[in-house]
């Protein structure tokens, strides 16, 4: 069972990341060590071109893997960002955003996330790639 | 010379990057592959614990390298993020910051850029690194 | 159908990765985008400490890598690794290594994938990971 | 002053690297979180193309880095690489390289360091960059 639901995972990001808030991040399955969010495309978090901008989905990528730590781990809230790599792959379609979250490491000190960022047009999510992420946190009370 | 001077690349960010408009980014020094920014801390960009958050810096990080391109080569414009690195080093102390951008390559297809971002209390850079980003960008108008 | 199979793709390894020799790669499945690799652990590619070197886990993410390309693209062997970055998750155990290579994006111009390496001891290969990598690849004759 | 001196650290890594032994690794530099070293290069480093293989630098940016650490911590070889992000910037040319690694981060916990390498033949650095790379370590034994 996840630390936290998806609800209380929502209002938390609410008031923890309030940049988040324009992107209508809505969490669809959380379990631990995992994590899925929706961004409901609307104008207001598209830029002229019709796409989100990076920082956003650097933004997401951060936001999705920080829920997942919290869902799966006590105090998980402490965990600090150290590293961020991301790969653009394409621009996204104009479609809904699928960030799913994996940890694939649980330490006492680290953990490690993978972020797969997606168009949602009712495919296969591996024909619609549009950033890939991997994240490294500082888990200060941990041991 | 620079393409562009601080005052085009600043009006120009306030158009291409609005969500950098609550950081005051002012650009103080400009030359071919190099460009210097300074964040004007205020209340109205810090996160409840009195610190710029992390994705602040991303992008942050991600427009200061893409102005830089911009002073530097011919349609720069044009150039796309395909990778950031980004390593978050100490939390920034209650003080303006600096990021600092060099190009380490300025090939036909691709730019590959350097960022530190640091306080400024006065003393040393060195002695107060809040953040270092390696990025790629991808040049498409290039051949 | 894949470019080439694993027994030509063996051979080019042995020709234009030397240093790869004494791992004992075996290319176990191949197709379009994906490539499995075991590594045979054995006394000579163990350090010390009994366990496989990190930079040796970075050429063995980069040869892999490679070798899909070469399986999915006309001309991939003329690839460049331009970035590679590699998350160390734990000390591999002593049993073989398994390298699985996706390639996330193929473009005209880049190529990125991503690389788990985990140890192989039978069981589920989310409990054994061992480092996980992203590669990015210039195609040069790509157009 | 430095824990250890170049000839220590090259004895150590003579120990520790035995795949570094074909490189010729000079360290020519060291102080408190500063370290530079000279590969010289000969025939038997280099692979068909002429130039030293990626790999060999991504182990190079790795081994500066963990001399660096110990050149400036007591007990600094219990440290372990969890993160290496390396961009290859443009073919060596047929000179030695030089590899510079500068700590940004010396924490309780893990330590941060860049590595700039860049080809050796008499004007400036700048002009000769042949891969960048930043590298994360854990600092098992220090609180």
């Amino acid at each position: 069972m996840p630390k936290m639901n998806a609800a209380q995972l929502e209002a938390f990001m609410a008031q923890a990341f309030p940049q988040m808030d324009s992107l209508n991040l809505r969490v669809e399955e959380v379990r631990p060590r995992y994590l899925r969010a929706r961004v409901v495309t609307s104008e207001k978090n598209l830029r002229p071109g019709g796409t989100i901008a990076g920082p956003t989905m650097m933004a997401l990528a951060d936001c999705v893997t920080y829920l997942a730590i919290m869902a799966t781990l006590d105090h998980g809230e402490a965990a600090v960002t150290t590293n961020l790599n991301i790969n653009f792959l394409k621009r996204p379609d104009p479609a809904d955003l699928i960030a799913e979250a994996r940890l694939l490491k649980l330490g006492r000190r680290l953990a490690v996330g993978d972020v797969m960022i997606y168009s949602d047009d009712g495919s296969e999510a591996a024909d619609h790639p549009v950033a890939h992420a991997t994240l490294t946190y500082a888990i200060p009370g941990n041991g």
